[in-house]
């Protein structure tokens, strides 16, 4: 059974999500936000997402990791912010043996969203009806369900279970 | 008593030194260079990274860690790997209960080369002469090894304790 972990990491919010497939639908088993808050040292706050996203492959036992993939044009700073916490993201998946998958953004959008323009409650909405959810996921949740959607979505529009399909590589 | 442990980190090549004062001077403890490759996935080396530089807390009892501070106007790909390894990096540190000092490159290279401009193997002479080595560090051990050296001189130059001096948060 594949159990997807999908990670929107940041160095103040992180947002997480775990699905499963349930028939042709997918099921949440769980989802949340790891709050670092921005008051505190940057290698506080990576430690503070490191212990949060162990705990949550402690709790639900993913099987696999889906994160985004990233291609920066610009905003340097923001990349170099962003990759701190992927970092330790990804490290935490290699920890716990995870595979890891990478989806491009507008992979992420499409999948979630078909091809019309979403804004981030309309996302929030469209994941909540796709996992079955009775509440609108928060918002910092919704991208890493999104993710988490994306990567269940691809597995099975090749017809392969997530073991047989082809590790795509996030990007060094 | 203070020892530094310098970091230079990268997901293909972490440069770290060990440092500690030896009356108005510095000492090699150990320095070596972490080397993560670049044909295995970048979750995989960021491990390699991770694990190196736990073994070397763990080895080398630092009470200390420095890096260099970094600001990217361009190069959004190169700061985003570069971020990856660097989160991991402080993670280890913060894990390790052991307190972070960053410092900008330019202070780095007036510590170690004083105003004049310096390539690789100069810093590397320089580097070696002022820690007593015998044999030149490695080159790409030699950063590292310099950005502890500026810890240390911070430290003197403000008659302070690393325990008392101001923390250098890393920039977010």
């Amino acid at each position: 059974m594949t159990r997807v972990l999908g990670i929107d990491p940041g160095t103040r919010l992180t947002g997480w999500g775990v699905i499963e497939p349930a028939g042709p639908r997918a099921r949440l088993i769980a989802t949340g936000v790891i709050r670092a808050g921005d008051s505190k040292p940057l290698e506080q706050r990576l430690k503070i997402v490191h212990d949060g996203l162990r705990d949550v492959v402690a709790e639900h036992a993913p099987t696999t990791v889906a994160v985004e993939d990233i291609f920066f044009a610009k905003y340097a700073n923001a990349a170099l912010k962003l990759g701190h916490a992927r970092g330790v993201a990804l490290f935490v998946a290699a920890d716990a043996g995870l595979e890891v998958f990478a989806y491009p953004p507008a992979l992420v959008k499409r999948s979630v969203a078909g091809r019309g323009a979403a804004d981030k409650t309309q996302v929030a909405r469209l994941v909540g009806a796709l996992l079955g959810m009775r509440e609108l996921p928060t918002v910092d949740a919704t991208d890493a369900l999104a993710i988490a959607l994306t990567h269940l979505q691809a597995v099975r529009a090749r017809g392969m279970t997530a073991a047989a399909a082809p590790k795509r590589k996030p990007r060094a």
